[in-house]
């Protein structure tokens, strides 16, 4: 889950995502990291958006990696399909706007409510945490809360301690979000390696 | 360094990174990921991206974090410096573009000639190499080499594996070009995070 605080909640020119979309370009390529791999798309992953800019907020977005079509991973690309989320009439609960993105009304607190129960761990990710080499075998279907270019507002964070579980640092520099969204997928993968070619030496004779 | 099979070599839109200018897109992406942390820029990265698209290939870029200015993370910004570093009548020697950008003409071979006199090691990224994790703390001043999303043409490897010190391989899984610097870099701070520690230690009563 990505914190936008500037990201704006109507729909905006692809021309200029980063300067009065909001800084939309770090939540497209936060995107884009979560969901793509080369030719293809992580199935088992999702991400959400939690859009706090002007004039209408808070709305989230919800993007299932299963369902998702159509979706390239340019910052344009997904641009125009949170835009095209936007120009619909939000409610509180999840609306289909294209394939795999849905768009509901909620705040930081809603939002975390639903997905606790959804998800096995909440991981803040913040540099003073755990080191992630250190548990990221140890996690099983975890969600990730990070902060856009201007982090997690104080009162947001107080939020969000309340639903973690385990707050996790994922490299000695401060990196943008998209970065740590890239890592912790990284870390994640290496460890099903690591568990498969286990599984294989206990099958082998 | 990346190769770009399809990235053209004229000036191209900005509506169509991913289409039209030859999944230029990618690239953008790369510099964004070579050269940027979290609010601020690698001094000590640099990038070479190769174009070998129409209409007036091969031309090479030299992307140096040291003296870049006016640059930000977002594709369309990249893109349009690349774009008017593409405006350039190019020569065998490097041309500045714009503060940090460089372009010249330069095909595979000779963009190796040069950087393997520059770069103590050259790294072949393919999914059969060895592990990063065993080496990354060994390598110093290393240039890595990558393709876009067609990967590296049969007769360009031939070139690249004379030059090539090392073949390494990141992820388990196939990733995006971009995805693959921001792990090279990931594990390579570690390694200096590492190393500082240790001095720590060694210098402490």
């Amino acid at each position: 889950m990505v914190i936008g605080n500037k990201a704006v909640t109507k729909p905006f020119s692809l021309k200029d995502l980063a300067g009065s979309a909001g800084r939309m370009d770090i939540l497209c390529r936060c995107v884009a990291q979560a969901l793509f791999i080369s030719h293809g798309v992580r199935r088992d992953s999702e991400i959400y958006l939690l859009l706090l800019g002007k004039p209408d907020p808070p709305k989230a977005l919800r993007i299932l990696g299963s369902e998702v079509r159509y979706m390239a991973p340019d910052e344009r690309n997904i641009g125009g399909l949170i835009r095209k989320a936007l120009q619909i009439k939000v409610d509180r609960d999840w609306r289909l706007s294209t394939p795999g993105i849905y768009i509901a009304r909620k705040d930081l607190k809603d939002l975390l409510d639903e997905l606790s129960s959804r998800f096995d761990q909440i991981i803040y990710l913040r540099e003073d945490g755990v080191d992630i080499r250190d548990i990221a075998c140890s996690l099983k279907d975890p969600l990730f809360i990070l902060g856009d270019h201007i982090g997690i507002k104080e009162e947001d964070e107080k939020v969000v301690l309340e639903y973690t579980d385990m707050i996790v640092s994922l490299s000695p520099l401060s990196l943008q979000a998209d970065q740590c969204i890239v890592i912790a997928h990284y870390e994640l993968d290496r460890c099903s390696r690591v568990s498969e070619s286990k599984r294989q030496e206990e099958s082998s004779p």
